[in-house]
């Protein structure tokens, strides 16, 4: 890849094993790194990276690009350590939050290399074993620079994404946050939400029609990852649940009241918003 | 078909049409009713129906079967007119509510004729022009008999869904009534609640992934058809958006005092129940 000989990949989850994946298959020499010891030996084995970085993250000073893919949570930590190591190579994420991470950069002082990613992409798996080529191809992936990013830093997180077959959006951290956390991370809330309503009331989901297997489906995305999301982008998720609680409110008092023009009004809002209109 | 010779059918919109085309099918004759002229001219032009009855629907006494395919709020009140003529056939009804007309056929003392029926099937589209053939094949139908249903009037309203394709069940009206408020009421409400805060945030579908599309689905059913079902099951469906109420109220908690363990014990509830565990 042009501009893109090396890279350190950390974390061979879905989406760093599928960016691994996607570099080694285009030549580019790809040093990997994860906590978990089988993950980084099958990944070696498998030819899906070349090298492996030890825990410390030393080894990464000769690389064209650096690609963090750990949970939202622990993307500082990982900073930390990869702020000890000299280097000028250009720093990714791929997380669901991207506030944060770019508060951590710049306390780092990776502020300048550092443009953060989020690739909308995945599914219910994942680990490395759920990691495939084609992950991207067509996915959208909004990318945060920080206000201190250079020029060459975001145009190099560029051209990996669109390299992957992606296609990238500029956008300001704070608004990414705020955006996800009404167009993302609320309806994966209420699907929860909704699950363990029905888990509590016995009901399984065979015993749903297909548009309430629709409206629960995100309930079955992974914990450990929404856990991480939901910490990382609090303020903007608990206001957006703040006001579905207050519309379910208002339905509660029209159904108790028998107010039969606010439920009309209710079921047309979401009806109009749904066809378009 | 063995039995039934003749049929009405009152409200020939989705699911009412769609019986009739059924039936018409079957060499069954059928006289139709709608309270839109046109749909009743167009119903009878494509030969759906045999014949259409006058608004008082006196014709109905020499029929085999009744089928009443209007909104649950409106059952009642035609109910009422049906009683006013004589006749022994079985009665059913179509509506997503099955307590509130079991009461009505009672006080007009239409009980032991009558035995509700709730197919779950249907889709986004409305109407004569969406009813077709096939809409009943491999769905469910729950059948709801009075306390004084007689045996022949259940016997004849199975062989009706049966014969169209349908796996009937046989279940207690009020207990009907309380599942499907959990298990199809409430999710509408939510994807209803979740599409509306959409909406005042400026947001599109088109700015969701596919599981925020899948969260927002139902939001896109009939209005006028959930105005309704909400009416009638108001107290069920109350309480079960208060159940949801709660438990984003403790999300919110949660984010707001990032308390870690809390999030992801309330995550997993939601992944354990959607993988079956």
């Amino acid at each position: 890849m042009n501009g893109i000989g090396s890279a350190a990949v950390i974390g061979l989850g879905l989406i760093g094993g599928s960016v691994a994946r996607e570099l080694t298959a285009r030549g580019v020499r790809v040093l990997g790194y994860d906590r978990d010891e089988d993950t980084l030996r099958e990944a070696a084995e498998e030819g899906g990276i070349q090298g492996t970085l030890p825990s410390g993250l030393s080894g990464v000073a000769g690389v064209d690009l650096v690609v963090l893919a750990v949970p939202v949570t622990a993307a500082p930590r990982v900073l930390e350590r990869l702020a000890a190591h000299a280097g000028e190579a250009p720093v990714t994420d791929v997380g669901s939050t991207k506030a944060s991470v770019a508060r951590a950069a710049l306390a780092l002082r990776l502020g300048e290399r550092f443009v953060g990613s989020h690739p909308l992409a995945g599914d219910h798996r994942a680990g490395w074993g759920a990691s495939r080529l084609g992950l991207f191809e067509g996915a959208r992936v909004f990318l945060t620079p920080t206000p201190a990013s250079t020029r060459p830093a975001l145009e190099r997180v560029q051209e990996l994404w669109r390299e992957l077959g992606a296609h990238t959006e500029v956008v300001d951290a704070e608004v990414h946050d705020r955006r996800l956390a009404a167009i993302s991370h609320l309806p994966q809330a209420l699907s929860t939400a909704l699950a363990a309503t029905l888990a509590s009331g016995g009901w399984g989901r065979g015993a749903l029609g297909p548009g309430g297997r629709d409206a629960t489906r995100l309930a079955g995305s992974s914990p450990e990852m929404w856990t991480s999301i939901a910490m990382d982008n609090a303020p903007y998720l608990s206001a957006a649940v703040a006001e579905v609680e207050a519309r379910l409110a208002a339905l509660r008092t029209a159904l108790d009241q028998g107010d039969e023009g606010e439920l009309r009004r209710f079921f047309e809002t979401g009806s109009r918003w749904f066809h378009g209109g």
